[in-house]
């Protein structure tokens, strides 16, 4: 689906994670909150479900709906009890055993684990499992997190997984599957969005609210940071184990990831989008003609910018809907033509205009030259780009698929440099404040004790970076190449 | 594609072809041009080109980026000249061999053909060519384009196809191809666009002049009604070969077909609709809070209408991106989930406001109660509906696939009626005039001669149905029923 | 399927037909009749059907049970009544659109063509077609007839058919079927067999009477050389409108082509061929151990052999039946291993023996060496070949896939030299009139009036090759190369 | 493949093994090994190999030319060094995780396993492992094995395996890879075949000689019961690590398993059938016209028959070598038609004959009668049906996948019972001592010490059924289904 020369210059999502517990059709259900999340990854997804005596699994790569789309792939997964996950593919993994929800067969039964987010002491402790004895299938955390489940001593799951992850750092929204039982999980410092909600008498958990939407659910509240909700036929218990919580939500879900219908973390996103759009207009102001967003993320933002400024909003790219996973792979005579296969300027709105181009963020910056050179294609007198977020200077480690620093524009030039570079007649980005401002702070950063997790714009690393200071990556030991 | 509900209720464009003359890699150009024009028919796609001394031909079933995405198809497809079609289906038609281009084997060489249109005499035709020992391996009014073509005495192809095309009635475009020459024809009335572009030195033909953009050509002029074009080696030849010209353009083309960002028949589609938008504020003005497009085709028409009322536009719907060919079939208990896939009320823009829908057309109706739904769901006070076109009260044979007068839901109930059954509180449809008016016609419809086919509002069957009248449906005879 | 050495080097039968009339499910027995003629033709296949009101085809690359194999397919082939085709590729042809039966819409009704066989003035009856209008979409024989028979003046399809048949030349076993009839024609000369039987009530039509034996019908007669059958629902009907007919039954069809259980042309398949190794047992003797076939078309003549000789049949080649279409594309590395994949030498049954293999024929030789070497390499101490059947010296034009004299090695060389090249201790090819006597004609050939059509052996061309001596190939005109 | 009834009543193997170390492209030559040894399992296979930095491993169900059939699979396998396996379905297991060879990442680097055999204390070790913490992702026996190397304390991966083996009871021929090595392992009593062959220099291991047969590399022994051979850039080394070893080779293998063509346990596999032919016809001649077997099985022991009885040996049964993985799924009108898709009778040698019918075993015997139909069907006078091994009576679980006691035929019907019910003139099944005559044992069995593995005919169980006695059948937790 990134296929389009918008998309490569975004940071993407790892995954996404949908529960439902006792209704019928349980992985219909959640093959259709699992699409409503389509958004968090698109490499590959997968759902456990279990009738309370076996438990059933069906993961692949490809899209929610071109796995489960058919009926009785549906139908083999029988039960009214299941826990789903769509993933972004991450370093090296095309291998078809790298798709969650894992599975493992305890002592007093089956336990099925999916999670969104990154450990950052995984590397190490599985050099240690490793050392003991344990046999790792796949490359993934939530293998760590499996292992360390299954060597604790408590007698009960919910309990074991607690133990479990008393030992990890990271940032993780982890949905765990008993027979009898649907556990929820957000990290203590909530970094990764988790939502409840409920659909009749059913409970549900999710990434974002969206996924509760598509089946009619109702959104009851965020599970919060630290929290451990456990979902029997009794009802739910919420649990606080950790201490040292604090909130510390990831505001790159508000700047891009999230979908703008969900509500996470007590707000609306295109609500906040909107805010943030007119914090843009008041501090990079522009004389111009026309707000021009840059499809689709950069919608909401501009007609905030547009209602600030009054300049009229226009849709002055066109998005062409019929993409699928591949097209033409270009020979030399046409590889110069790919960049508009997903967009096209609308001329009618651009010629001899002076244009405001709305984006919510420039990661590496290799794209928005394109964007530019197809505007000014299209006969723009000006081009102001506007970015509805602070320069992204530093790498994070909490769950997004990101460059190294090397790679980040903003790492390595001035926001004069990166305007020329990309050939705009101005360039502005929204101030850290003005930032947090949009997201309902309306002091801005608290840099005492910040808001939000925020470090690719501060470098603030909030969680130790483990695996990286100890110099382990987790690949010390022999690497395995299965292709999917 | 057209697995949502939202396009369910939806007119469907029949066709979109594309020719580009003398430049590298023809194919690859005419495989970009067709994507473009994927909004067209996204039911099956072929291309056919020459080298001058072979023609090679590859048609199949699906989108344009699943049928031309591997680089060796499009090697296979040698040759500087080419042209393409993308269709919709029509009637009984899952046949391999019912897409175009086709090709024939004449006399003085090879040609292929391609039309976007329908005959309205084509069964009547069919009928006769077999009686005098014709064979029709498809059910397409091309092949009688063809069959006629090969039939007339004259010597040279573009005389012999004119021949042909002055025994048809009906709306076309056509596209014509020989080892040597490219040949375009637009219908005496206009009816379908053509549009004339250059790339460097090679001339292009096509649907829309959005396909000339995505290979970076500039849009040149309209094909006039009844101008036949002949592009050779020495340049572009306009021939006058048709009587009785008009300029009848169909007007649903810029209601709902085309492109926004293409320009055709003389304007940009963009523009068109934003002006019926407001033409449609002035109308049916609202006292509302926000203006809710219906996703994507009512958006140039509710910033219009945003513009004029001064009501805020916002995107009160929000659209997953990621809907591939195939989605959950679902089982009894999700049935009525299915309605989510595709949109979702974005409920922060809906909630306790009163909201103005604005959508381009209505045609059976079916589908318009469950947006209404959806949008009420989410909490909306009041809702207001709006058309940017008049009620659709009669079939339209011209090139575009249509229910019958029973299935329209404006043919058997008023406007009262409709907006009882929708459930909106309040309805409005353009009238004709104000729909002439966006279009460009500041006096509005000139009923005595009409600027535009707009017959599926007035009944105006403007070209005469030959097949219909004389009880020919171009299947009298036996009925083959290929699987594709 | 022919991806293997051994089947490199044979002649290629281009097709089996097969049709049943009344009975429930005709495409289900169809497709069983079909599989059981595979071995006439692997790279294609189709049924057309009616139900006496409409026509239903599915035409398909690929082996009979992979297009044929889902029931829903089956399904969608209504009626009772219908003919099947299978498909040996012929030069260029990777055309979708090249597969049989081909159809067509006449006056009186639909008409469904198959055949097996090749039209000697093909080219030259294409190129007038051509010159009075007719458009050809194949480059199938077949559409020639097609055409012949819509310009026919005669009322009656039978006629039609008759009158198209009368002007061309060549082998062919037709198979025709309207909405009440279905019609079966073998050539004046009887060169491609064909044969009638009977299922309950139902008659059926087929290449060979194995395809019988698999849906439980009973054998009748043989198709007479120039009869017509027309079955309808009143019975059958013989006519015989040709003069000068003779029986030339292809030789071929005893020696390789038709499966050893059928019953051709008055005779048993197995039974021909033992008779055939009885007779090149006592042509060419040998003093040796063991009697080792080629499989599996060396095995009935082995069998004779054997036991004329008294020396012990044994497997000394053994068969890996899991071959599917594609293997190992090899490296450079590995190429010289690929000889094995489908074949082994039997090592205990070779090593220190004196060998007899022996083959059914050798065509172009190239893969004789190959077979002659793995059985040296298991231990062979003489190897002495013996061929079922005369040296391979003329091409053959009448229904078979074959390689020009410059490629046949007996044209080129003497036994002695052929023996030489493939690295034999001895080589003895069976006498024309030991091969005749082996068909049963107790005197050999009557070279006067010779029995059987044996081209390849003789160069008596005894149907005219109109186009090669004409200069007309049928590809005069413009070539379209799509691609299937 | 196995999808023709004359297949369905045969014991199935269930695993095939090939490695080889230090050769350019390994992982060709696995593949085509694989190919030669897809008789042993047909349902998935896979390869592992290293370059002694990195693994690669691919694992899929299908046949191997399905799955390995592309250049490029092939090149992401890199390495020098490789084992693959290929496989028969076991219960329950579609899971796509339930492919060998399974790899473990170790403190000292990876290693890869992959075994042919059946562990009959599986289940009770499972249900230890995962009480102390272990995490299983397969329901394989590979994967206990895996575990309890992992948990030795050994330091040398060799001796941490042999500890391992040293737990397990059961069958097994088990094949390592380490970066550095490559380990075979054959049972100490020798159940399941491996071989040891040399390519130039490079080793090789398979669980047949035909799988050197086809890379071209020389036979040079039987890996010996309780064998440990290791194989390093230095050479090969063999260790004998286990007490009480005994050659109890499975003696299925001569009569059915093994390809003719092969070498195992010290004997050609068709010089031995041949010999129970042999004895076959000693044992129970019959007064016929005609020796017929039932392919491909019955061949050898036919041709055995026939030279001892003198009565010809005549193919009377004829194959359909085009079978595809799908054929018609038979609608009720046809399905009792489906019983000739892969073989038919060749009437010309049965009719109006007495016949002597040649199989291998009868294990179930639900396809016996459909066969004999068959024969009476083409006119046999009288059928005398003969069995190349005794009446199987006892379910057999070192290593091929059986039916239980009840299904047996044998096991609760006489033999007169069985003629009767098979419906032949009479039946003669080898008895238990010709058949160890036929496997060169001139003495019979020798029943104090037998010489080979003969459980399903004797209900000798010569190793201890752990899990059965114990109740634990590796299930006794919670059930996971995997689709695949």
């Amino acid at each position: 689906m990134h296929n389009d020369f918008l998309d490569d210059d975004k940071l993407h999502e790892e995954c996404g994670v949908f529960g439902i517990f006792d209704v019928n059709d349980a992985a219909a259900h959640i093959a259709l909150g699992l699409h409503a999340l389509q958004h968090r990854g698109q490499e590959a997804a997968g759902i456990a479900t279990t009738n309370s005596e076996e438990f059933y699994v069906h993961r692949r790569h490809g899209l929610v709906g071109e796995i489960f789309g058919k009926q009785k792939v549906i139908d083999r997964l029988e039960g009214r009890n299941g826990i789903g996950h769509t993933r972004y593919s991450t370093t090296g993994g095309n291998s078809s055993t790298n798709i969650q929800p894992i599975f493992a067969d305890f002592n007093f039964g089956g336990f099925a684990l999916a999670h969104n987010g990154n450990l950052t002491n995984a590397g190490t402790l599985r050099e240690s499992l490793i050392k003991r004895g344990s046999i790792f299938s796949t490359t993934m955390d939530t293998e760590v997190m499996m292992h360390l489940t299954s060597l604790s001593q408590e007698e009960c799951i919910v309990n074991r997984l607690i133990e479990a992850l008393k030992q990890v750092h990271g940032a993780y929204a982890v949905l765990g599957l008993t027979k009898e039982k649907m556990i929820g999980i957000r990290d203590p410092q909530g970094v990764r969005p988790l939502v409840l909600g409920k659909l009749d008498e059913s409970y549900v958990l999710a990434s974002e609210s969206c996924a509760f939407d598509i089946i009619g659910a109702e959104f009851i509240r965020d599970i919060e940071p630290g929290e451990v909700v456990v979902i029997t036929a009794d009802g739910i218990e919420s649990i606080k184990p950790f201490e040292n919580t604090a909130n510390r939500f990831c505001i790159f879900e508000y700047i891009y990831f999230a979908r703008p219908d969900s509500f996470v973390n007590g707000q609306n996103v295109y609500q906040v989008r909107k805010r943030i759009g007119q914090e843009l207009a008041k501090e990079h102001p522009a004389n111009a003609d026309v707000i021009v967003p840059i499809p689709d993320s950069g919608v909401p933002a501009a007609i905030g910018y547009s209602e600030t400024s009054g300049i009229p909003f226009e849709l002055g790219i066109i998005r062409n809907h019929y993409i699928g996973r591949t097209f033409i792979e270009p020979g030399d005579q046409i590889r110069h033509l790919g960049v508009k296969l997903k967009h096209n300027a609308n001329r009618s709105m651009i010629e001899g205009k002076s244009v405001v181009l709305i984006d919510d963020s420039i990661v590496r910056g290799t794209t928005s030259r394109k964007i530019v050179d197809m505007i000014r294609g299209a006969g723009a007198k000006e081009i102001h780009m506007r970015i509805a977020s602070p320069p992204v200077t530093h790498p994070y480690f909490y769950g997004i698929d990101m460059p190294t620093a090397s790679e980040l524009i903003a790492s390595n030039m001035s926001v004069d440099e990166i305007a020329k570079q990309i050939g705009v007649d101005s360039l502005g980005y929204l101030s850290l404040d003005g930032l947090y401002r949009g997201c309902g702070e309306e002091n801005g950063r608290n840099n005492k004790n910040p808001q939000y997790s925020d470090t690719c714009f501060t470098g603030d690393y909030h969680i130790p970076l483990i695996d990286q200071e100890g110099g382990s990556n987790g690949n010390s030991t022999t690497k395995l190449r299965e292709t999917g």
